[in-house]
């Protein structure tokens, strides 16, 4: 299908058994999906024309790769062919950078955003400790409306204390503006700086997103001003806020969907489980399976490892997996080594080492006046 | 010297002979200026101090890094000891991911920024084509308040007309916003997508910098807007531009200082270069040189290479070397094979290659009616 379902619906399917071996190689090195995405939820308007398309290709197969929303599709995919007499078996396939799947221990593409936001926190940190005179507080945007595991993930190449994040703030935890800048204020006293990482979806106490209201300003033709909407992204709301309040030099990073899509940054154990659940969807099907999602069960002892295991559609569709409160500290802004045990192995394990010099002072030889 | 000249202000220098060789050796493999950086500029009231630091320490060479401004910093330092006869040697070492210094055929520095910015674009590129659908004009904000080298590099991994970025805007050519909006519907209505890189330095006819106008809101505790100014970003600016003149959904990425640390991004080349032109300062100063800064200097024939080379710091110092107007096409939204040539061998050379699928369609069977 490509464009997912909207394939379907639009008549739009090919055949992968015509692509080169070495073109299907080199798909698990390239970012996005190869065959396209949609966010089209379905409507009972849609059933006719999915029926047609099943039966004039025979379909007998359908696996369906994505996050809740396409697992909610496979699920109805099947019941609708099962309840007119088509015979279909149908099989999910994980897959977010938001792991917010339910019944699995993680979801594949997790693992390489994760080494991304660990990786761009931890190398951006070291920049702003070397410009320590500089801007005072950067705040880094990470992706994920709902969940904060992404965010969580950019504490990954943290070894001490004074290394960046040094505040994380996810979707789970109310977010309290005035807290906020309680918190930053207290790092900027401590070292002179603070990199804070927000998600997209903080909230306050009444659900309401962080920087999300509509201004009026009265005059849609102006271009002075950015109403702080979700497109300009709470990162930006949050830099004014330290700004005015503070009186800190502040400046915000969204990588957005670069955090996503960066090839460099795949983790090896997510690009080989990203393989894993692809395979075993097949082996479901032609096992004669349906109904179910792959899941990914980690060995429960000794070194890290995962096998593949299922849960029904039915389950799983319905369900959402937060970040645990275990795996964030007690004032929410930082994470736990239960985090690091459950995350490090996902992004590839720890990161290359780098340096951090000693620093041993110069000793003055001999003061003299100046002329 | 810690944080630059402010190093010998503040009397912080340190010994890097008491460094273990391990850590040494992983600072080729660490991002941001392990020495700290400054943003200091000299005044003549610091002489003084500067003086009495040098004689202090018996300092009798001095290799400063950066990039036009630390070698104005470089070169004045010279002329400082050798007004009061203090025989000091000095020698400029060029980095800045700008690429703007003069005489030296490029900056080490440059060439890992570009490749982030090269894999960046290119791979979100492939995530905007997924998601056909769903974001109309994606905006990515690139670093260079002058240059515009950054922001050409962008389009290092595009191998097709329809690959992204779709259109470049640097500060060397004079934005027009009319001109942009009518250049963004132009590739939405061929592509129904457009993937636009921005220099953050661009500006009009005049000179004033796009979307940095101060915005007057009158209440100074309003949170509810975002002064469209330079910290704000002028690819916020743009994107909204976007969504009010064509009503297209837009989106803006901002990685900032992510495209110059992010370690997983560094070119093997540009690391190799870094190191070289470090050693030729040590030669150079060893064999008595001084007032010169090292330069890279291209082979001019045959397979990429670079020597170092010299350039009086005097020259260098007061010199700006922008973007070449043959490496741009000539609308100025698109960049010349001239400038491939230029860039690719900086960045490690093409970038890994990645699937593109055939896309056969398959042929349907036997179309029945719906019961």
């Amino acid at each position: 299908m490509v464009h997912g379902i909207e394939g379907v619906l639009g008549d739009n399917l090919i055949d992968l058994s015509y692509e080169s071996a070495a073109q299907l190689e080199r798909l698990s090195r390239t970012p996005a999906a190869a065959l396209g995405s949609c966010r089209h939820k379905l409507t009972e308007d849609d059933y006719g024309r999915i029926l047609d398309t099943l039966r004039a290709y025979n379909v007998r197969h359908f696996a369906y790769i994505g996050g809740n929303d396409s697992m909610d599709t496979c699920h109805r995919i099947g019941q609708l062919a099962s309840a007119n007499g088509w015979a279909l078996q149908v099989v999910g396939v994980p897959k977010t950078i938001d792991n917010d799947l339910a019944f699995t221990d993680h979801c594949p593409g997790f693992g390489s955003a994760a080494r991304f936001l660990a990786l761009a926190t931890r190398d951006t940190g070291r920049d702003l400790e070397a410009m320590a005179t500089f801007d005072d507080v950067t705040i880094l945007e990470a992706m994920g409306r709902n969940a904060g595991w992404l965010t969580a993930a950019s504490t990954l190449g943290k070894e001490t204390e004074d290394e960046a994040p040094h505040l994380v703030y996810v979707p789970e935890i109310p977010f309290d503006t005035a807290r906020f800048v309680h918190e930053v204020a207290g790092v900027h006293r401590r070292l002179g700086r603070v990199f804070v990482v927000v998600s997209e979806g903080i909230r306050d106490a009444e659900g309401m997103f962080i920087g999300g209201q509509q201004a009026d300003t009265g005059d849609s033709d102006t271009f002075g001003h950015v109403v702080h909407s979700l497109t300009t992204g709470v990162a930006a709301y949050l830099t004014d806020v330290v700004r005015k309040e503070l009186g800190l030099q502040a400046r915000f990073l969204r990588p957005g969907l670069i955090g996503r899509a960066m090839s460099a940054c795949v983790s090896k154990t997510d690009r080989e489980e990203a393989l894993l659940v692809g395979k075993e969807a097949v082996s479901l099907l032609a096992a004669g399976g349906t109904g179910q999602m792959i899941t990914l069960e980690r060995t429960p002892t000794g070194s890290y490892g995962c096998q593949a295991g299922t849960v029904p559609l039915v389950d799983v569709a319905n369900a959402e997996k937060l970040l645990l409160r275990e795996y964030l500290n007690t004032a929410g802004t930082g994470v736990t080594p239960a985090f690091f045990d459950y995350a490090l192995p996902l992004i590839g394990g720890a990161l290359p080492p780098q340096a951090r010099l000693e620093g041993r002072r110069v000793a003055a030889i001999a003061r003299q006046d100046v002329p």
